[in-house]
Formats: C-alpha cells, structure tokens, sequence
C-alpha cells in the first residue's frame, strides 16, 4: 500500500455532524435518546434521509424484499464481489444515537472519504442499512440479516406481527421500504461493521479500538407458566395456581443464575405477558423470556440446564406447568481469521492500540458471517451504557476505530 | 308473620332459566364461561334485558350518573325509605355465570314472586345492578356503590380509563346509560345482598345458607420498582437495576408472606406492567399489585409491614428504587347487627340450617353498608371456585338462600 493510503484519515467533525443529524430523527423521552422504531414513520425519515446522503455520494441505492438498503458505490471492475460495510439505523424503544447508527453512517464516512480523496477502488463498495436489527417492535431482532444469510425465511420475516398485530410485510408496504431486489443469495468478498462496544472495557482500559474475536454464545427461550384464574380473595393459599407467581420465581431464579457464572456470565428475563393481569384475579397464564449468555459454550449450556432445572422447581413450588416454547441460539459463529487479521493488522499500521475482545451482544454481523467472511470493529462508549438514552460516546474516540475500518475496507477493495 | 308468609317460596326453575338467559349474553372462552365486561356491548345487551324484566314484573327503572340502575317496586306508603337488594351483572374477563349475577336475579324472583302472590309492601322494595363491581375493565372495583356511598366522587369515577384509553363516562354514554338520577345522598331503610360464596366452607359444611357477618379487611396498594435500562447482553451482573427482576423478587415475597399467614391470611399479586418489557432491554420500571387479607385487623396489619419490608429487601438485593403508589383498604365495615340477626332468625324460622361466616371477597355491600343497615347471604359454590369460567353452583343450594333474602326483605318491608 502507498503510503499516501497511510495518511488518509476520515473527516471527524462531518462524521459527528452526520450523527447529530440522524439524533434528530425519532426523538426519546430525554433529549440523547432516540426511539426509532423498525418500520415506524421516524425509520422512513431516516431511510429517505440516509439514502439521500448515499446518492449524494454517488452510490446506487437499492431495497431489497425484506426492505435492506444497499449503497453501492462502484468498483472499477464491477465483476468482482463487493466489499460490504454494515449496520442498522433503527434504535430500541429507548435507545441512544449510536447503537448500530455509528456504523452505518461511518461507512458512509469512509465513502465520503474515499470520494474526496478521488480514490476509486477495484471491488465495489456497498453500505448497508439492515431491517429491524433491535427486534424491539418486531420480534426476533436481526431480522433483516437473517432473511439476508437464509437463517429465516424472507416469508415468515414479512409476516411477523408487532403488538397492535401490523406486519413487518405490510409495514414495509407502508412506508415504502419493500423493495424489489432479492434478499441475499449472493456472495460478498467481506463483510465489515463497526459498532459502539455495548461494555466498559475499552473505556476502562483507554483503549479505542476493538478487534472483535467472536462473540458470547446466546441461548434464548420463551417459557410460559400455565396456572388457573381464581378470586384473590377467598381462594386459599394452598389452592391456589398463579401463573405470575410461577413466572417471578422462575426470573428470580434466572437472574441468580446469572450471579452463579459472573462476571463472564450473564442471564436476563426482561419481558413477561400475564393473562388476564388484573387486580382480582390469579392470572392463568404468563409468559417469560429468558435469555442466558457466556463466552464458552460449556458454560452456556451448564447454564441452560440450570434454568430448565429452575423451571422444574419453580413450576411446583407455584404449582403450575411450565413449558419451553420457542427457544434460539446465536454467537457460537466465528468470525473470518483472514479478516480479524486485516482489522487488527491495519490498527497497527496506523499506529492505534487495538485489544481482541468478544462481543456480548447480538449483531448482524453473525449472521452474515455465515455467508461472508466477516470482521467487527468496536469503539468505545460511555460507561458500557446502551440500550438506554444515556448511552454516549466521544467523538475523537470514535474516530481511529473508523480510520482503522476506512483502510481495512480500502485494502480489502483493492485486493 | 302470618303463617302464610311463611309457606312463600320462589320459584327456584324459574330463576334458574333467568340466569341461563343472562348466561348467554357475553360468551367466555368456554360454554360455561362469561365475559361481560362492564360498559361493553354485553353490558348494554345485560342491562337492556334486565330493564326488561323488571318492567316486566311492574317496577320503574332509573338509572344514576354511574350507571347504576335501580328498580323499583311501589309500596303501599312511598314516602317511607325504600328496601334495597343489588348486587352487579358485570363479570370478570374470564368469569362465570354466578358472581353477582345470581344476587341481582335473586332479587329479581323476589319481587316476581311477591307479585305472583300479589303481595304488596308498605315500604317499597328496589333491585340494584351496581356499574362496574368487578374492576376488571375500569380500575378500582366496586365503582358504582363507592361512588353512590359518596366513598369515591362521581367526576373521578367517570374519568377512570381503560386499558384502550376510554372512560366510564365515555362509555356510559355511548352505551346509553349515562343516567340523571343523582348518585347516592339518599337513604335506605335496608340493603341486603345475596351472593356466591366464592370460597369451599359452605359447600364443605353441607350448609346451604351462610349468614355474613363481616368481612376480611383487605389492604391493597400498588408499588412501582424504578431500575435503569440497559442492553441484555453486555451490562454485567453487578451493574444491571432490572425493574422487572426486583418487581420479581416482590412478587415471590408477597406470595410467601400469605402462606406465613395462611389458612386465614392471603397475599396476592396478580397484575404488573412493565417498560419497555421487550427482549434485548433491561427494563426501568415495573408496577406490582399488592393485596393482602386477614379477617383480624391486627394480622392485616403485620402482613402490611412484613410487605413494606419485603420491598427494602427486594429493592436492595435487585439495586432498584421501590415506592408505594396508591394504597387501598375496605372490609372493615361491619354489617347492620339487628339485618345480620334478622336473616339468621329468618333461616331459622324457613327451617334452614344456616352458618355465620366472613366474606373474603370485596363487594358493593361494603361500600352500602357506610350510608345503610346492611346484611349479606352467602350461597354455595362448587369447590369454592370464582373468577374462573369452571364457576358453578347448584340450582336446589342456591334456593334456600334465596327463600331467605324474600322473607327477610319482605319482614323489613312491612315493618
């Protein structure tokens, strides 16, 4: 590589502009969160915005079926697979301005770079914005990703439903984001999304660049308690079939299980439906989702089979069933050596410390490094907070993390 | 009491096809169940039909600002105070066919059967449907008799919204029984109220007539659990504040402060909210309905405190922020002891072995009993199911009772 390459550097000040611009679609209850809900009119205005900002930078936009936007920016020899770049810009019901937002409009940053540097390269550029990464409206998140790497179907992704009963199909129709183009089925040469950590580490340690490793291995399952509905008042103690109480012993459970393997292990319930939930009556039905988490796949499963133990006891102490519906796992991908290599190799080059870490938390990256050679880069954020209207980051922290992705997507494009 | 007073009995076919016909309006989820919630269509349809009947059988129907619907049958001197039997045609969402529905009908077959055996009363005799007892649609219960007992204010009861957003006084309206009468401030010679038992000791017993003497004092409140969202996967045990597994931890304490109490104490929680509630996010806030029952007040008391420290407790262990909200009570009136002694001398005198006992459930007596001499009778029901589609009784058990509420109503009508 030249060493004019060496000295590229992406613009800061218009990458943090581009952000701010993007913080003001879709504002939360404080004024540094966002609720930018998949599919919502707030996700319309940031697709028409982002695909504006694509085109001014000279890319051919394209949607496709599962309404995925892909920036193309071409390559001097467009025979050859595309150099992807990657992420979301719809955010939690309570979400912050960088949870996947950084990585997308850094990869926007990078073709601006690229753009002003009159630098065209081999392989075409492509940017994408995946549907419904956060499965906050829609349930599961990822969804956009995994209609592209064929882990669901694009049908069943169309017809998954959000509380009020809308569809993510008829949504898509709705704000004019159902494309034509097929979703996936095709080959990329790599795969690159840069991310905000989502964990104290990098911050603790004064360090900016992650070089993704892996991920945590997630395993998932929805439980529901079936009990009976009675009067709360007259019925006695000992008679009594509350599936609330079934359920809470159980998220009690859960949470202590996550203590027994931390700190690598971690164990959440953060959702539960009661039936009929009302003051009077024992509720006859509750459902909880459970969701265990652990960087080694032994540990993981000791930890499932704790919860399906707790499940068991918890069901006759509150004297309901319990039953295992749904349940998933994802994160026991890897990701492409070749390309870690290439991200942590590149820091270096450029004179940025790097550290190898897992990431704790789900990505589009997983599922597309099923089809593609795939790396992570990740940059620091405030306190490991996200998912929460204070997460934040300093700009001139994100920066070298989008230097360092900026010339491992350059060399990678030229290869 | 001439001796042909005496030998008057109701015709237990003939309410037994009244309740059918109101069983069908409303259809739970099982031919045995009912949902008919208050101020829904079904309502209207019930109302409209019990308007009916009781046009039918000579009474003048009015209808409150509440909804409240009394009907009156003259006596031979009106400026005397009226004799009052109610109860509610609302149910539960899953509810059966007796709860309430069998008092008001009860009252309904005393009056055809005054009239059948052309019997007329000095005092006149009034049949009341309270609006809403069930508080499973609107919140709190008991709605329409704490607002005719002045216990909660008109304009605040028709204010009370609904899951959906609508209030009591929008859909009186729309229903159509936004009534004119003024609500309460006026006197009662008596209000009697026959009701399943909604608990197993008169079926147990083999007694078909239970004789209320009081109630279980009930102490309720609503506590909010206020944590901090964050993400799922990365946030470290030891940093997390999920509102739900502290909401929980409440839940599982509350249950295991009624069984300290049990047999005579209940606790119960059987209803929360959560936010956000989605998987992916640790939720900030959780609401919990506590209510707990004791028939000694001093019991009640101590399950309160052990209740509050139950929250210090599961807030410290959970590193969430828990808060009382509203607080409730009801259950320590005491019922009229000359009207209790007369309905126990009356089952004496009809020959039917009869049994004192609590109510453990909440009803609009209570509510009546601040601004009336009140009295309750209990009938069976089937292993003392309630709030339960599998509710049920036995047509020859619930009779005697009724035979019960004619002769002491028709004695504190002539008297």
């Amino acid at each position: 590589m030249a060493s004019g390459d060496r000295l590229l550097t992406i613009d800061g000040e218009r990458l943090w502009e581009t952000i701010i611009a993007s913080a003001r679609i879709g504002p939360g209850r404080t004024p540094t969160g966002l609720r930018r809900l998949a599919l919502t009119d707030a996700d319309r205005e940031m697709r028409d915005l982002f695909a504006a900002w694509c085109r001014e930078a000279g890319c051919i936009v394209t949607v496709d079926r599962a309404g995925n936007m892909f920036a193309r920016r071409l390559g001097t020899d467009e025979s050859m697979l595309p150099v992807v770049i990657g992420s979301h810009l719809d955010t939690q019901i309570a979400g912050g301005r960088f949870d996947g937002i950084l990585g997308v409009l850094a990869g926007l940053e990078v073709i601006r770079t690229l753009n002003d540097a009159g630098i065209r390269t081999k392989r075409p550029i492509e940017l994408v914005n995946w549907t419904n990464e956060e499965g906050a409206r829609f349930q599961p998140p990822m969804m956009g990703s995994a209609a592209f790497a064929g882990v669901r179907p694009l049908e069943w992704v169309l017809a998954r439903p959000d509380a009020a009963g809308c569809t993510v199909g008829e949504e898509l129709k709705r704000i004019g984001y159902a494309g034509t183009a097929p979703v996936g089925g095709r080959k990329l040469d790599a795969y690159f999304e840069l991310h905000i950590e989502q964990g104290p580490i990098l911050e603790a340690k004064g360090i900016r660049v992650g070089v993704v490793t892996g991920s945590y291995e997630v395993r998932g399952m929805n439980v529901v308690a079936r009990g009976e509905t009675a009067h709360s008042g007259p019925t006695p103690m000992a008679q009594r079939r509350n599936a609330l109480v079934g359920a809470s012993m159980l998220i009690v459970a859960v949470n202590e299980i996550g203590w027994a393997y931390a700190p690598e292990g971690k164990s959440t319930s953060s959702r539960i439906e009661v039936w009929p939930n009302l003051v009077g009556i024992l509720p006859d039905y509750a459902q909880v989702t459970v969701d265990v988490r652990h960087p080694e796949a032994t540990q993981g499963e000791r930890m499932l089979a704790d919860v399906r133990r707790a499940m068991r006891e918890c069901a006759d102490r509150a004297q309901v069933e319990m039953e295992e519906l749904e349940s998933w796992q994802f994160g026991s991908e890897r990701f492409d050596p070749e390309l870690v290599g290439l991200v942590r190799s590149t820091a270096e080059r450029l004179g940025v410390p790097s550290l190898d870490l897992p990431s704790q938390a789900g990505h589009d990256a997983y599922y597309v490094s099923r089809v593609a050679p795939t790396a992570m880069i990740f940059t620091p954020c405030e306190r490991g907070i996200s998912h929460n209207e204070a997460e934040n980051i300093l700009p001139e922290e994100a920066v070298p993390g989008v230097n360092v992705l900026l010339h491992s997507v350059l060399a990678r494009a030229n290869r």
